[in-house]
């Protein structure tokens, strides 16, 4: 792998160096926290004693029958009725960085399904699938923090704020993010935030629309024969940056399959860059709108006319 | 999204439209086959009738109860023997083109695991998380067609010739592939031989290496100030291929991370032709081996000096 930028790049993976990032321990198979001991990949979460009684499988969370609940309050009661338990490593909040695929819930993965269920507060954007909370706890917080496109939105320094607050108060956080975290998630510079103030991270990486949304509309985003690679791109650029900040030139160079991500709007400012660039405007091009969702609209065009086809696509789309 | 070398995959876009080749209705949140009544989400799946009285939710598959299996064994033979009811869509074939992540068995779909749970056959790659098809049915087909590298190996011919058997033959195949099966997996070649037969096909994504192994080495592939976008490219290309087939000048200009899959052997020819293009040899690079697996290991280097530091990683690493 190869990295972007040389000098802040390098600044970052110092700090969040491999063996103080993933204090859960998945190196090892089995997380350092004593309330995650589920055998990855088994759907077993939150595991305190009386718990176990339950079955050594299952979904835990929001099916618990209500004997295993009154069960809980008890064993929380006797850990000093915050829910921890008194060990020391417990009392320090942790933040699972959660993708949470791109909106049909089946591509939730197994381990965002149990941090879910064993989460004390979640804080949510509004694109994770529907009934992606049905399985946290029914005393878990859940905290709407969505942006929504031209409308009314928290600030990043609110949601990294409030990170930053329930963490501080050693509780269990899930921050759960459409798609994944690392890829046009801002999970980075949350990761960062949490870091620098001492706060144990963990990533669970997840599907990302940009893969996910062609392959549900049966388009291969790499083929051995046509495309040697495939490039995500945000089609929604920083609005601090200058107009140009994109090599378009790079872009339309680029040996294989490009997609944007939240490209809508720009739609036709990048059709024309990439055609202005040299890219053939009989090129193929597909817009997904609500990609793996129950909505799921395609247009298929070429970079001539897409601008004109998917005039009526809406966000999301890629 | 905009899409790459244009006839052919115009050609490929045509024929894997999106009406034909989602056969399971993801896009009306219910699968069409009688056998996947499961709602999308929900870990329940294969509910033939008997099965519902083991409650609305929880994990169906390696974990049945003996009575369950029998109640399974007898509804199997009520509807002819062989485990199929009698409905004539469900005497069809069906192949599922599954990505089984990028070996943390928690980056598992729930897709992914409902479906190895219901899988009459399984064809199963080298790279694909342990205990992975622990919740197939015991009287599951498994078969192994992984491909070692350097080692002997299944054909492709071969791989496909074993869909189209047990596809022809009315049983419901999982083909589980490591990672996700666009994203370099071959899987569009696998669905156009299937589609090309008649054989209804559906992709389930799953989370790419690409991704994963970089977030649990501590870094996010983008970052809005640092990386624009990210491309996920092949280094180990089709050896039919001229040697030149990848674009490295474009490649080198691309305004993002650069992530190589397969790209241990050639780690070296790829530096030095980044290099050559134009990227700075003080670009930060890291190369993972066994990526979210137990041993993951992380190599940082610099481009002059990462086919040096990184001479000891084995594949599988990005």
């Amino acid at each position: 792998m190869h990295l972007g930028r040389a000098s802040g790049r390098a600044r970052i993976v110092r700090k969040l160096s491999h063996a103080r990032w993933n204090p859960c321990g998945f190196r090892h198979g089995r997380p350092a926290d004593p309330r995650l001991r589920g055998t990855p990949g088994r759907l077993g979460v939150d595991r305190r004693p009386g718990d176990r009684e339950r079955g050594s499988r299952g979904c835990r969370g929001g099916d618990l029958a209500p004997d295993a609940r009154r069960r809980r309050r008890r064993a929380a009661a006797r850990s000093g009725g915050d829910g921890h338990p008194r060990e020391p490593a417990a009392m320090s909040g942790i933040v699972h960085l959660v993708g949470a695929g791109p909106g049909d819930p089946g591509l939730l993965t197994v381990r965002a399904v149990e941090l879910i269920a064993a989460a004390d507060v979640i804080l949510y954007d509004r694109l994770i699938p529907e009934h992606a909370l049905d399985g946290a706890r029914a005393d878990a917080e859940l905290i709407y923090v969505g942006k929504e496109g031209g409308g009314p939105q928290m600030p990043q320094e609110e949601i990294n704020r409030l990170l930053l607050e329930h963490a501080g108060a050693g509780r269990r956080v899930v921050r759960l993010k459409g798609g994944d975290p690392f890829v046009f998630g801002r999970g980075g510079e949350e990761a960062l935030v949490l870091r620098a103030a001492g706060h144990p991270v963990e990533v669970v990486p997840g599907v990302t629309a940009g893969v996910a949304a062609p392959a549900y509309a049966g388009i291969p985003v790499t083929h051995r024969d046509l495309a040697s690679g495939v490039a995500f791109v945000t089609g929604h650029e920083d609005p601090a940056k200058p107009e140009s900040a994109l090599d378009w030139a790079a872009l339309a160079r680029f040996p294989g399959t490009l997609v944007f991500y939240m490209g809508v709007r720009a739609l036709p400012r990048i059709a024309e860059r990439l055609v202005a660039e040299g890219r053939p405007t009989s090129q193929p091009v597909a817009v997904i709108e609500r990609g793996t969702l129950p909505g799921q609209r395609t247009v298929l065009a070429t970079l001539a006319d897409v601008a004109e086809k998917a005039a009526g696509i809406r966000a999301p789309a890629v």
